[in-house]
Formats: C-alpha cells, sequence, structure tokens
C-alpha cells in the first residue's frame, strides 16, 4: 500500500524544518491516530527526505527510532512500513475535507487498514489465517491452467454466468455434501471472491441501515466491519465453551454471523446443543443465519461435528466457505450456499457488483477438484498441519504453560491461548517481534470485554520455526512475568472450558 | 442462469395440470411481467414435464410456441432462455413472501436479469459491447500465463495489494498517460473486477441514499441500476449533438456519470466547450464526475479528443476503464484512475469488498502490456474495427437508408441509427430474430422521451455476416414500411446534429 501524505500532514512536517524531534513527533502522532494505517508503506528516506527539504540522515533516524519502538517495520527490498500492531485500526476515518463533503456515509465507516501484508522479517511468524504455500501442488495448478488457456474457447472469453461456472458449482457441491454434510445441489452454490466478497454480497442482501446483526464476542472483526459499514448496528454475543451463548441474541438480530465448527479467533466447536438452540431461534424470530465454515477442512480429533447448515430444516442458514485458507490466499474463490428465497436477489447482487468470478480461476478450480487434486491436498495437509498442531501444543507446554493456557479446539489452522488478566499482550507482542517472533494477540477480535490473549497460527509456519519461537516465547514471558504463575480467573475462557 | 420456479409459480402451473393452454398462458405471463427473466434458461423440457406431472409432449408444444413467438429461444446444446428482448427488464422485482420479509432495500432495487449470454443462433448477431475475439492473441496470452504460473512464488499466492499489482499499475498509468492524456501516475490507478465493479465501488464511496445522480438520457443503463440500487436519485439528462446537455444538470447533482469519447448508445462525442462547461459545473457543485470510456481505445477518424480528466485542474473527474471491450470480456480486469482524497475510501472499499483482483490475471495483463502486446493488439483490431465499422456504415446506406439514420460516431464498437418516430422497433427486432439477425433497441437506454433506434455493435461480427446482416434488415423494413420512407423529425437527434 502507498503511504499517501495529505497535503495537511505535509505541510505541517514541513514546518518544523531540519528537526527530527518534530518530523518524530508528527509520524508518531500520525501512527497513533490512525492517519497511518497499519500496513501502509512509507516513502523511502531519499523521496521523504526531498520532498520535506530534509536531509536524508535525519529521516533515517527518525525511521529507525520508529522502527526500535515498533511503529514501523522495515521488509528487505521492499521498504518501511508501519508496523500491523502498532495502532489498532481506526473504526471510523477521518479523511481530508475535500473528501469528506463528497464520499458516502458507507465510506466514512469503512476500517482503513487495508491490506495484510504479512511481514517477512518474522522468521517464526504465528500469524493466522495463512496456509502453507510450501506444500501446494503448484504444478498440478500450472498443468490445468495451461490446460484450459489451450482449449479457452470462445465461450470462456464472453461474460460467464454470475452465479458461477456451473461445473465448479456442482463439484462444490458434491465436496460439501460429502465432507461437510451440507445439504445442496449446484443451483445452490454462488460462486464469489473470496469468502469476503461472500460477506459482503450477503450484508447487502440482508442488511439495511439500522439492521441489527449479532456475531460473537471476540468474532471476525472483517465481517463486522462490512455490516458496520453498511450501517448495521452490530450486537456482539458472548462467546464460552461451547459457542455463541444463544441466549444473549436479541430478538430483532437480521442476521447472526457465527463460525461454528471452529470458532474465531478461540477455535472452539459450537456444541449441538446450541446448533439446535440457534435453529430454534432463527425459526421463531426469522433470522438469517450465516455460517461462516472459513477453515473446516481440517479437522484433527474431537467428535465430527457437520455443518450448521445441514441441520437447518426451516432455510435459515447460509452457508460459506473459501478456498483461500486451503490452497492459497491468492486466489479468489468463495463460495455461497444460500436457501432458494435468496437465491435471485443472491445472483442479482453478484451480477451488479462485479459480473461473475474470473473465468479462467474457475475452470481450473473445477478441474483440481474434478481431479480428486483437492480431496489430496486437503488429506496431505492434514497430515501436515496434524504434525505443526501437536509440535505447537507440545512446545507451548513446554516453554510456556506456566503462563499459557490453550483453549479446547479440533479444526482448523490456529489454536488461541489466554494469557492472565491485565496481562500486556501489546507489550509482549512488541517483544517478541523484536525476537523475531510473530505474535498475534485476540484482543482486536473483541468489541467489548476483551481478554488477553493470542492466536497460533501454524498453516504458514514450520514445525522447527514452531519449537524455536515458542521456546523464545517462554523466554520473553519469563522476562516480562519471572514470579507469576498462571492462575485461571474465575470469568476465564478455560475456567468454564473445564467446568462444562 | 438456472430457472428457479418460486413455489407458488410451480403450484399456480400445476393447477391447470395436463392443459397446453394453462401451461403456455402462465408462462407467457411469466416473461411478460419479468419473473421469468431475459436470459434465464428453463429446466429441460423432461425435467419440467416431471416437476409438474405434465407429458412431455405438452411441455415441448408449449416451448416451441413460445419460441415462435419470440419469447423463447433455443441455443444449441445448452437447452431453452427466455429471450433477451422478450421483456424490458423489470426495475423492481417482486420475490417470494419468505424473502420480502430478509432481503434488503437494495436487493429490492436491484433489477433481475443477471446475465448477458449471447444468443448462439443467430448468424448475423450486431449485438453492442463484445470485441472479436477470434482475433485475440490467446497464444500470447496462454504464454504469460504459463510463465507467470511457473514464477509465481509464494508472494503471490499471498494476499495481493488493494489496489492492484502495482506493476500493472504504473503499465496501465503509462498507458492512459500516452494514449488517452490521463494525469495519472502508478499511485492513482485502481485495479478492479472489470468496469461493472469500478462503478459499484465508486456508487459505494460516493452516493448517499436519496442522493442525485445524473445520467446522460439515453445512458449505460447498468450505470443508472448500480447507482439506483444504493437509493441514489436518478436524474436523466438529455443529450444532443453535442453530447449531455450541461445546463440541464441539476445543481444537486453529487455525481454526473457520462461516457464523453464515444456516448452510449448514441456513439456521438462530448464537444470541447460540452466538457469545459461540464468541469466549470463540477468545479462549482462539488460534483463528482465519472468518466467511462469504455472502448475509447478504437478511433476512426473525426477530432482526436483527450480523456476529459485530461482537461480536468480540480480533481472533479474519476476516469474509468476496461480491459473487456479490448481484450475479452471474461477477463474480469478494469481500473479507476481517482483524484488523490478519493483513493483511500476507494481502496478501503476494493479491501472491504472482495480484498484485490485476481494474482494471475493481474500479473498476465501486467506482462501483456509491458511486452507490447497490447499496443499490437489494440492496433491491429483497430484497422480490423474500422473495416466492419465502414462495411456496417455502406451496408445500411445501400439496404436500409429509407428507414434508418446514422448518427455521426468516430470511435469506439458500435454505431446507432435512429428510425422514424412511432417505429415499432420490438416487432423489427423480433422479426430479425427470426431471420437469423440480432438487433438491439436502444429503447432500454432510455429513462424517459425514448426515440425509436438501433444499436449496431460490430465488434463480434465479421463483415459477410454484417453485409448480410444489414441486407435482410432492409428487407424486414421494406416488408414493414413498404411505403414509407424516412422522414427525419424536427425533435430528431439526427436533425440537430445536421443543423449544429
Amino acid at each position: 500500500m502507498e503511504f499517501l501524505l495529505a497535503n495537511d500532514f505535509l505541510a505541517d512536517l514541513s514546518r518544523g524544518r531540519g528537526s527530527t524531534r518534530h518530523l518524530y513527533q508528527r509520524l508518531r502522532e500520525a501512527i497513533l491516530d490512525g492517519r497511518l494505517a497499519a500496513g501502509e508503506r512509507l516513502p523511502s528516506t531519499r523521496q521523504f527526505a526531498a520532498s520535506l527539504s530534509l536531509s536524508r540522515t535525519t529521516v533515517t533516524e527518525v525511521y529507525e527510532r520508529l522502527a526500535r519502538e515498533g511503529y514501523l517495520e522495515g521488509r528487505h527490498g521492499s521498504g518501511t512500513y508501519v508496523a500491523m500492531h502498532a495502532t489498532t485500526p481506526a473504526r471510523a476515518t477521518t479523511y481530508a475535507p475535500l473528501e469528506a463533503t463528497r464520499i458516502s456515509e458507507w465510506a466514512k465507516r469503512l476500517p482503513r487498514s487495508r491490506s495484510i501484508v504479512p511481514t517477512r522479517e518474522l522468521v517464526h511468524d504465528f500469524r493466522p489465517g495463512l496456509p502453507d504455500l510450501a506444500n501446494f501442488p503448484i504444478d498440478t495448478w500450472r498443468r490445468l491452467a495451461a490446460y484450459n488457456l489451450r482449449v479457452m474457447s470462445n465461450d470462456v472469453g464472453r461474460y460467464g454466468e454470475a452465479a458461477g461456472l456451473p461445473r465448479l458449482r456442482a463439484a462444490i457441491a458434491r465436496y460439501l455434501a460429502h465432507s461437510r454434510a451440507v445439504s445442496c445441489e449446484a443451483d445452490d452454490v454462488l460462486i464469489c471472491n473470496g469468502s469476503q466478497q461472500a460477506l459482503d454480497l450477503l450484508g447487502r442482501i440482508l442488511v439495511d441501515r439500522g439492521a441489527c446483526v449479532a456475531i460473537e464476542n471476540p468474532g471476525y472483526t472483517p465481517a463486522a466491519a462490512i455490516f458496520e459499514a453498511m450501517g448495521a448496528t452490530i450486537a456482539p454475543i458472548p462467546v464460552d465453551a461451547d459457542g455463541i451463548v444463544v441466549d444473549r441474541l436479541p430478538r430483532d438480530a437480521r442476521v447472526v454471523y457465527v463460525t461454528p465448527s471452529h470458532q474465531f479467533p478461540l477455535g472452539i466447536t459450537l456444541s449441538l446443543a446450541r446448533r439446535k438452540s440457534l435453529l430454534a431461534f432463527a425459526r421463531q424470530t426469522g433470522a438469517v443465519i450465516v455460517e461462516d465454515d472459513y477453515d473446516s477442512e481440517f479437522r484433527f480429533g474431537g467428535r465430527p461435528m457437520e455443518s450448521l447448515q445441514g441441520l437447518d430444516r426451516d432455510a435459515s442458514v447460509v452457508y460459506l466457505g473459501t478456498f483461500s485458507k486451503v490452497l492459497f490466499p491468492g486466489l479468489r474463490l468463495g463460495y455461497i450456499v444460500a436457501p432458494r428465497a435468496l437465491q435471485a436477489p443472491l445472483t442479482a447482487a453478484k451480477w451488479i457488483t462485479d459480473r461473475h468470478a474470473s473465468a479462467l480461476e474457475q475452470l481450473v478450480m473445477a478441474d483440481f477438484i474434478a481431479g480428486g487434486h483437492f480431496r489430496r491436498h486437503v488429506s496431505r495437509m492434514e497430515r501436515v498441519y496434524r504434525e505443526r498442531r501437536q509440535v505447537l501444543v507440545a512446545s507451548l507446554d513446554r516453554f510456556a504453560s506456566a503462563w499459557l493456557s490453550l483453549l479446547p479446539s479440533h479444526a482448523g489452522l490456529h489454536v488461541t491461548a489466554e494469557l492472565p488478566e491485565a496481562f500486556d499482550v501489546d507489550e509482549l507482542v512488541r517483544r517478541a517481534s523484536e525476537a523475531g517472533v510473530g505474535l498475534y494477540s485476540i484482543k482486536p477480535f473483541y468489541r467489548r470485554d476483551a481478554r488477553p490473549g493470542l492466536i497460533f497460527g501454524y498453516g504458514a509456519c514450520g514445525v522447527a520455526d514452531i519449537v524455536e519461537g515458542a521456546r523464545r516465547v517462554g523466554g520473553i514471558l519469563r522476562s516480562m512475568m519471572p514470579a507469576v504463575g498462571f492462575e485461571p480467573t474465575t470469568n476465564g475462557l478455560q475456567n468454564r472450558c473445564s467446568t462444562n
């Protein structure tokens, strides 16, 4: 993301010409108040110095100091960026005056952070939500792409169907019916650009300004951001050891967004009893349940649980999934399985939004599934991830169990750990980053009553890096809390889990 | 598009069990009132007969009759569809009761028609908006795709930047600066999924419910549909021989959507005087001008006219374009060049909507431009289209000049012709379709004061088909109006053109 200097900000920077301190303070303020968003790239020291008529040494000094303090991070060969965790993403954005008079209410409500570019300097990176790319059968993918490019007839060059390539829809329907007990046929599947667009389309067809949308707390922040930008009132619903606390759902919730297989970010599974009461709630109130099954391809024990959609007898559940978490995030393909009544508006929404998903990617994906490559890849990766998971759990147990308490989880690509009450997670993240370890606080996923915790993704982190990362985390924890062991508080989820 | 039978409709069909007439009438009604949208696929006769417990013969008879009457059209090997021009697309959609309680106001305002699948039976098809696919250098494209798939590093597999691949943004900026005099740099370019998404994103960041959006009348209907779905009040602004009549713009217009290079659908060019007054209007009122330069790559004489954006000194113009019309529609890549103040919200909008465009397509497109293939393709196609255009104009002149009056046009992939007042264009289209000629009325592009006319696309129609198509159109016109020559009316645009 290119760093766009607002004119007034630039003018302000120029005012204290020559002063290292002035530049340092202004940049730091801009990072803290969100004008410079996490992940934004700063100009090179050369460019920046030139544009401010400062010496390059001054700018370099300021960059280095801000980097030491965790506000900036350098990446080899790609410049200097605002550190991902330097600021909490601002919810309401302030724009330049000109802009403010022109942009819509929706745009004003958009979160400012725009691009999750993984930090490359972190050798031991527990970033969640990324799959292992090294094991992806890129040769197979390339072969299928080359084949489809060869046979790509005029038809493929023309506009396609809004709901997606029929062959891919059929393949997804078969896969979901078989492996996730989703009740669907090809016609029920709509292909879209990843689960992000799935949520956006669903928000657009389901949510009016002022409508109540219930979301797990903690929960998947980007989903909340989508609904909130549409003017929805977000009702954050607590999550306990059985998953979302259905009794706490407001009766006027029009949409309930849930992650039943592997709660994001806590990782727990929604219990069968809760599933039934959630469906009953929808039946009684007419709410639509959005089931985001974002990484349920991978299960590691525990009682297998079919999709919530498969239990639904009232056409209340919209099921969505994505291939980003299984194959690679750059592949912008996701899918929505919607009840019949929602299919026409959903297809119309997709068509008016951007017509249809990439024709070539759909063809390749369809062949990838039909040729059995998808199933093989999932089963191979299940073994890979199972090992990483075991190593992670064992390593955290060995090095950090005095402070970290793992929450029960049987699926997906991350585990989550709680920390003692009032623990300074941000400081831990900062110190870990200095030690080359990428740690991720769960705080940004809470809308209220945040509890200290860490989400450990192991999708993109090899076994050796996991062990070493966990060891370093243990060392930092020891240095931060030399005399304090982990004591579950009475309202800790871990505690509630063990008593349930 | 799959044909989704609403339950009540199915029940109604079943009521007249066994009756050919009942089925015929109900289907015809459904087509006429828009419940069955243009382009929708009907179930096979076998499936439909089974679902209604009717004999297959009955269903076949009804399909055949409706096809004869122009309501349905068969396509070899792909089933039966509601004819594209059987109905005007319904603006407000009625949904099944369950659905109506759940879907948003936005979704209720969406147009129902969802997919423009070109009809294959029409040998002489003047469908506008399609490029020639036969001349596309698919081998080059394939080679570049194979290369990028081979070198596709882990990075490409990760999430990319919301605004698009920097290399592609730079290539587009250079191309636009050079060939369209667009004032921009790489950072000003945002890559999106075709111009459809460009309009959707712009609508979302610029348009609030109740805002006034001015659109040319006649104009590009999908743009109006996007803004209207967002709750905008559409102000249709007349177009004369100089283009949009700027004096008629309402002072409270927040967005003015225009096609200055090649007015859609009339094909005329916005005059320099009008361009200046349009920019003055924006300067005075703070309106944002959206310049859709959808097929300006091809120019065939007339005074060359740079982009409106290139004239703008007040950051009032958002410029957008697409590769669909130049390369192939299945390629979902378009671009937006926005003033600085709109870039942050636009990028945030893209990111929350679907993250970023397809990584592979962006890589291939960047190489296609960098390798000079894009420029070569445009220049080759200009020759191809120039010939088709000449042949079309000459053939219409030869066979149909007594009834058709061509509007002046120097760019793009279509020419437009006016017909005498009160002429029954729908009947002409129907008869042409029976004769294997695809004709397209401009009526759907008017929001008011519609005038009879036809838009002739020659992008996807070869020279021989153009000549024969024009000959048949001439024959049909003669049969419909044996004794009537073309008399331009005093309020006809043609008339106004010649007097200006």
